[in-house]
């Protein structure tokens, strides 16, 4: 796996109880997978010599994020190492541009787009459209947050063309609120989908995954679960991809779901797989990735509530355990192991039942008590 | 954590969430754990100064077996390195004849035993009760079966004395079934009681574990597990304790338990909680030696069914693993990284639902396609 961060972390996890002999590639031996798995190399996934020397040996090669050049998929695909999304699927997580393309071509519904050239190309694409504020993202380079700007006039556009990378207009969608379809995907074309489930996010940072979406519509569900199916498929995605989502409410009351963002990849989105599904979307991105049979991904509690954990007051989260472990003893910890700054996601907790309201208070309350804003 | 089996790798695996940074002593590289850990000393645990230097800069000290000898673990806490479970404890692991001796003293029932002296004395003990067969145990240094001998007749009643290690004598108990009742404590005294379980040997080797034990008298589950909250805290062991019993038939139709054997460490019998309970026994192991709060013990499903996988036609597991998954998406898996050799443990599958036939079946058809022996 390239990319030592939490995702390689939980995917390591998740492939010990297969006996999977699993390898790292990752920038420093303190990243958060680096320090649970036995074989790491320490190296820049952007040089070629590098990863040609990591996937000696290696039966497959998958990643923790997207950023590693497509070029250099490709030479490793012509080394005859199998690489599990291949870059024809993963130009689309890494190329915003290229993703609305290829999403308006195969029919799936997205908030209005296009490639805008200049500040004044902005304000013609708001006036193509219901006017500002309009939606501008870096094709590339962007996640959480980061490289997403909502402008509200031209004078405000100027920035995201500053880092010499296309820029994409999107209207900004009045959702009613953010879902995500999970599925995942095998070489030889099994797919399992998820229960679609809503996404919370805070500082445009995720913060709560409620499992499954509450009072979502049976067929709205089944057409998400649907365009994540398709897009995988169309795609040729193998592995775990997420689909994000914008749930929308129509003229007449009904809602439709629009694509906001794809990720080819284990996702916050799915973290609740861990302790809420019969099997976590860390063992089937790596069934999917050895084109093992997918396990079943049902739920297997009624309700399961993710909350993100960010750095806060604790450098030290052994006294925080302490309290949280205590009031709940159900509560599933998972933790990444990385020093603790700011904002930063270190963590996160999982709690499940029957009562949607108790779920969610236990895991808000753990999670703000892991990051200090909750005292008592 | 001293030793490399498949215990210390499914701890590793239960720590990676709660950000535990694990340290490992193993005999070789190859080892089980080795294999998936990133903190590997290769040593012998048998050597005071390996364990010495294994020990420095961490926080508490535990183990995958309970072949230690007790005056290193004495030397290491009077360097002030906690060693959990503590020697004091771990002496009635290692010593049947001690253990055997603290149960009486704290009024534990166990079957009619002493230690016996040579051939001659074992024809007493057998004459003092009800007569052959016998059974005699080396005190030191048994394990899944190993160091026990059945004696029909006198002349049997040899080998065991070969070994120069103290024999003790223990009627042959007329038993019903195994049970096993498993309890984690931990050094500030909390402790949590898994639910009592079935446990069914095939040549003395835990071959299925079914939890609960189906059809066990309210009554007898708690006086089993009251039995194991006893010993946990009379022989202050910290983590977990697994208690081995004995279910018998009394004249007037009721049951009784007597304690077969202990183990204080994370048991076969506990592995049905990586999937059928809210905590692991690993987890809690974990959170015991630490001194944190126990987690919940109790059952996610209703019936939760572990059959060990033993070394059998498959040095490798990936065709059998495409049979099996697509069998059952629900199926987990847990290997142990290890060379396949006839007989030898390298994994366990779980299953989990509300059919005890339908759980049963599911994995003793999968163990037994794991092992080479079922082949549809």
């Amino acid at each position: 796996m390239v990319g030592g961060g939490q995702l390689a972390r939980m995917t390591h996890e998740a492939g010990i109880p297969l006996g999977i002999r699993f390898k790292l590639l990752s920038d420093t031996p303190q990243d958060s997978a680096a320090q649970v798995v036995s074989d790491v190399v320490i190296g820049d996934y952007r040089d070629l010599d590098t990863l040609r020397e990591f996937a000696r040996g290696c039966d497959v090669i998958t990643f923790d994020h997207e950023h590693v050049p497509i070029e250099h998929l490709r030479a490793l695909e012509a080394d005859g190492i199998p690489v599990r999304p291949g870059p024809d699927a993963l130009v689309h997580a890494q190329d915003k541009g290229v993703m609305r393309a290829k999403l308006d071509a195969i029919g799936i519904p997205c908030p209005r787009h296009r490639i805008v050239t200049d500040p004044e190309d902005v304000v013609r694409f708001a006036a193509e459209g219901d006017g500002f504020p309009v939606v501008l993202k870096t094709v590339r380079g962007g996640y959480d947050g980061k490289g997403v700007w909502v402008v509200e006039t031209p004078e405000e556009a100027t920035d995201p063309f500053r880092a010499g990378v296309p820029v994409l207009a999107e209207e900004k969608v009045d959702y009613v609120r953010e879902l995500a379809a999970c599925v995942v995907r095998s070489p030889h074309g099994q797919a399992v989908a998820y229960p679609v489930v809503e996404s919370r996010q805070v500082g445009g940072v995720c913060d709560t995954v409620i499992a499954p979406a509450p009072d979502l519509d049976d067929s709205l569900a089944l057409q998400a679960e649907r365009m994540a199916l398709t897009i995988a498929k169309e795609l040729d995605v193998v592995g775990h991809l997420a689909v994000e989502l914008f749930q929308t409410r129509n003229a007449d009351g009904s809602s439709s779901v629009l694509v906001n963002e794809l990720a080819m990849r284990p996702h916050n989105s799915g973290h609740w797989t861990q302790d809420g599904a019969i099997t976590s979307q860390f063992a089937n991105h790596v069934r999917a990735i050895l084109d093992l049979p997918l396990g079943d991904p049902r739920p297997r509690a009624k309700w399961t509530v993710m909350v993100n954990v960010l750095g806060g007051d604790y450098p030290d989260m052994y006294s925080a355990y302490l309290h949280c472990m205590a009031r709940d003893p159900k509560l599933k910890i998972h933790m990444y192991g990385k020093d603790v700054k700011p904002g930063r996601k270190v963590g996160h907790v999982n709690t499940y039942g029957d009562d949607l309201d108790d779920v969610l208070e236990r895991a808000r309350h753990a999670a703000g008590y892991l990051r200090g804003t909750i005292t008592e």
